[in-house]
C-alpha cells in the first residue's frame, strides 16, 4: 500500500519478522462456510444445541458488568469442572479452547532435551505447536490397522501426547493400557487429549490424583455443544498445573471472558441433557457405520463423534469434492497413509441420511 | 495429593517443567474483588456500561449456533474496525484482549539480535513477555519528570514499544514526535500501545498505511467499556500482520468466541455513545485532578482514564492500604521511582467524590 514516494524505503516485509515466523506453517482449521443450506460434517461440532441453562446463564451475564474484567482465576468454572469430573479445583486449569490449553502445555511441559512422542496420524496441530516452541519430536507410526500401540512409546522421550480416542481415526485405547504407560513412563509427562472421550471412550480423569505425570486435556466444543464459546481445560497434579499457570500468567491474564465463564459453568452442570444428546450421537454413529459399510466403505472402529472411512473404488479428495458439490462438507487430509480417507462428523439423523443419499448419488 | 504407597516415585514437580517455566514471573493483574460495595478504581475499567447495541448483539448471538465454531478470520469484526479506524480490513489483526495481541507481537516481531527498547516505567507486562519468549531488552529511563523522551531511543534496537499515553503515568506524546521516530527508526518495528488513546491522546491509526514499521495496538477494554469481553486488535501493514497471523494460526485458530465477535462488532459501530461516555470520563478527570491538587497531591498530566499521583507527606503503599480499609481500591506498584505513587482510575462522578472523601478522611 505504501508508495516509494511516500516512504524512504521499499516495503520488504521479512526483516521485521522474528526468525521463528519464517519457519511457521499454521494449522489449517476446517472450513466454516458463511452460506446457509450446507450440511456441515467437517469440524466435529455437536449437531445438538447447548443446554437451555447455558443460554440462560449467558443471558444473565449480558449486562453492564461487561465493563469489568472477568475473574482471572475462573474460580466458579474451575469449581464446576471439579464437581463434574470428580477432582479438586486445584487440579483444574482452564483456557480459551483446548487449543490454547494445548499451546501452553507444549511450552510449559513438553520442551525437553529428549524428543516429544506422538502418533504419525493424529491431531495435526501437534507438529505446529512443536514448530512454534522449537520442540524436538519423533512421530510414532500407527499400526497397519491405524491403532496406537503404546509398546512403541517405550523409548527415551521428553513427553508423550496422543488423543484418546485418537483423531482423525476415532479409535480408542482402554484406560488400563494407558495406566500401564503412566507406570512405566515416570520421567516425563503423558498428555491425553480427551476432546472426544464422551462419545464412547474411558476418561482418565480419575487417575490425575494418583499420577503426577498425567495431564488430561478436555474441551467443551464437542460433547458440550459449545465450539462457539472457546472453552477447554486440563486436569492434572497441582505441580503440573503450576507450570501452566506460570505460562498463562505470562501470556494473558484473562483468557476467558465473562460470557464464556458463565456459559461454561452452566454447561458443566447439565450432565443429563448432554448425556442424552451424546447417546443420540452414538446411536446415529452406529447407524451411519452400517450404512457406510453397505455402500462398500471400510470404516475404522470409532469411539468419537466422527467416523474415518475409505472406499476401495474412490479417492478421498475426489469423494470430498463430489460431496461438496452436493452441499455436504466433510474433512479430507492430503497426508501420507490417510489420503484415501474421509473424516465425517456425526450429524443429526436427518444430516446423516442426507450424507448417505449424497454418497449413493456419487457412488451410484 | 499422591501418597508414596500409591505411586512409585516422590511427587517432585520441577523435572516435568520445561526449562522456561523455572524462570517465569507472571504478570500480576489488579485485584478483582468478589465482594460488593467496593469502589473499584484499580484496573482502569470504564465506569459506564457498554452501549445498549452491544448487549443486544450479544443477546442475538446467544442461540443454538454456539454449537458451531466461530469465524476464524473474524471477518465482520475486522471490517467494523477498519471502518471505525479508517484503515483496510487487511490492516486489522484481532485477538483475545490486547494482552494476547501483544504476546503474539512480542513473539512474531520483537525477537531479534538487537535488544527491544521500552520505558523503565511502563506497562509491566512487557518484561514478562520478554522472559516468556527470551527477548533481550534495554529499559530506557523516563525523564526526571516521568516523560518518554524519544531522543533516548535513537540507538541500536530490535524493536521499540511504548504505550501512548504511557501507563501508569498517563502522559502522552504528540503524534508528530512519534512520526519522527518512525522516519528515523526504519530497521525495526515501532509498536505503539494505544490502550488509553481515546481519553485525550492522538491515535497513530492514520499512519499505518504510510509506515510499514508501525504497529498500533488497541483494546476494547477501556474506551469501549468491554474489559469483560476480552477483545483487542492491532493495526499495521499487511506484511507485519502476516507475521501475527502465522503465530496466531500456530497457537489457537479461534481466539474470539461468537459472543465476543458479536459484541465487539456492535461496539465498533457505536462511536457517538462511547464518545459521550469518554468525554464524561475526561471531564471527571479534570475535576479529580483539581481536587487531588487541593489535597496536596502532585498529579502527573494525564491523557488517560486514570491519574498517577503522589502526596509529599504519605507513602504510596500506606495510602493504598488506608483507602482499601475504606472500601476504595486503587493500584500501587512497589517499584523503584514510582513506589510513592497511586494509580487511580477515573470513576463516575459519585465514585470520584467518594474517593476524595476517603482521602480527606485519611489525610485528616
Amino acid at each position: 500500500m505504501a508508495g516509494a514516494d511516500q516512504y524512504p524505503f521499499e516495503p520488504i516485509m521479512n526483516p521485521y519478522w522474528s526468525d521463528i515466523v519464517q519457519r511457521l506453517t499454521p494449522y489449517v482449521p476446517g472450513e466454516q462456510p458463511r452460506e446457509t443450506g450446507i450440511i456441515k460434517l467437517n469440524t466435529n461440532e455437536n449437531p445438538y444445541p447447548p443446554a437451555p441453562e447455558v443460554l440462560a446463564a449467558i443471558s444473565a451475564a449480558t449486562n453492564a458488568d461487561l465493563r469489568l474484567y472477568p475473574d482471572p482465576a475462573a474460580t466458579s468454572l474451575r469449581e464446576a469442572i471439579a464437581v463434574a469430573d470428580g477432582v479438586a479445583p486445584a487440579q483444574v486449569f482452564v483456557g480459551n479452547g483446548s487449543d490454547e490449553v494445548l499451546a501452553h502445555v507444549f511450552q510449559a511441559l513438553l520442551k525437553h532435551d529428549a524428543p516429544l512422542l506422538y502418533p504419525d496420524i493424529t491431531y495435526s496441530f501437534y507438529p505446529v505447536y512443536c514448530d512454534l516452541y522449537g520442540i524436538d519430536r519423533v512421530e510414532i507410526p500407527l499400526t497397519a490397522d491405524y491403532r496406537i500401540d503404546l509398546a512403541d512409546y517405550d523409548r527415551r522421550n521428553g513427553g508423550i501426547i496422543f488423543p484418546n480416542p485418537n483423531a482423525p481415526t476415532g479409535t480408542a485405547l482402554p484406560r488400563a493400557q494407558i495406566e500401564s504407560l503412566l507406570q512405566l513412563n515416570t520421567q516425563s509427562v503423558v498428555v491425553v487429549d480427551e476432546a472426544y472421550v464422551a462419545f464412547g471412550a474411558e476418561t482418565l480423569a480419575p487417575l490425575v490424583t494418583r499420577y503426577p505425570n498425567l495431564l488430561v486435556v478436555r474441551t467443551l466444543s464437542k460433547s458440550l455443544s459449545l465450539a462457539g464459546l472457546r472453552v477447554g481445560y486440563a486436569l492434572g497434579d497441582a505441580g503440573l498445573l503450576e507450570a501452566l499457570e506460570r505460562v498463562k500468567g505470562s501470556f494473558n491474564s484473562y483468557p476467558l471472558d465473562r460470557l464464556a465463564l458463565a456459559g461454561a459453568t452452566a454447561a458443566m452442570r447439565c450432565r443429563e441433557y448432554y448425556d442424552a444428546a451424546n447417546r443420540q450421537v452414538m446411536a446415529s454413529r452406529e447407524k451411519l457405520v452400517a450404512a457406510l459399510g453397505a455402500l462398500g466403505f471400510e470404516v475404522l472402529p470409532s469411539a468419537a463423534n466422527f467416523v474415518f472411512a475409505r472406499h476401495p473404488g474412490h479417492a478421498g479428495a475426489a469423494l470430498q469434492q463430489a460431496l461438496r458439490a452436493r452441499n455436504v462438507l466433510v474433512r479430507h487430509f492430503a497426508k501420507p497413509r490417510i489420503a484415501d480417507f474421509l473424516r465425517i462428523t456425526i450429524g443429526t439423523e436427518d444430516q446423516c441420511a442426507a450424507l448417505v443419499a449424497a454418497l449413493n448419488d456419487v457412488l451410484g
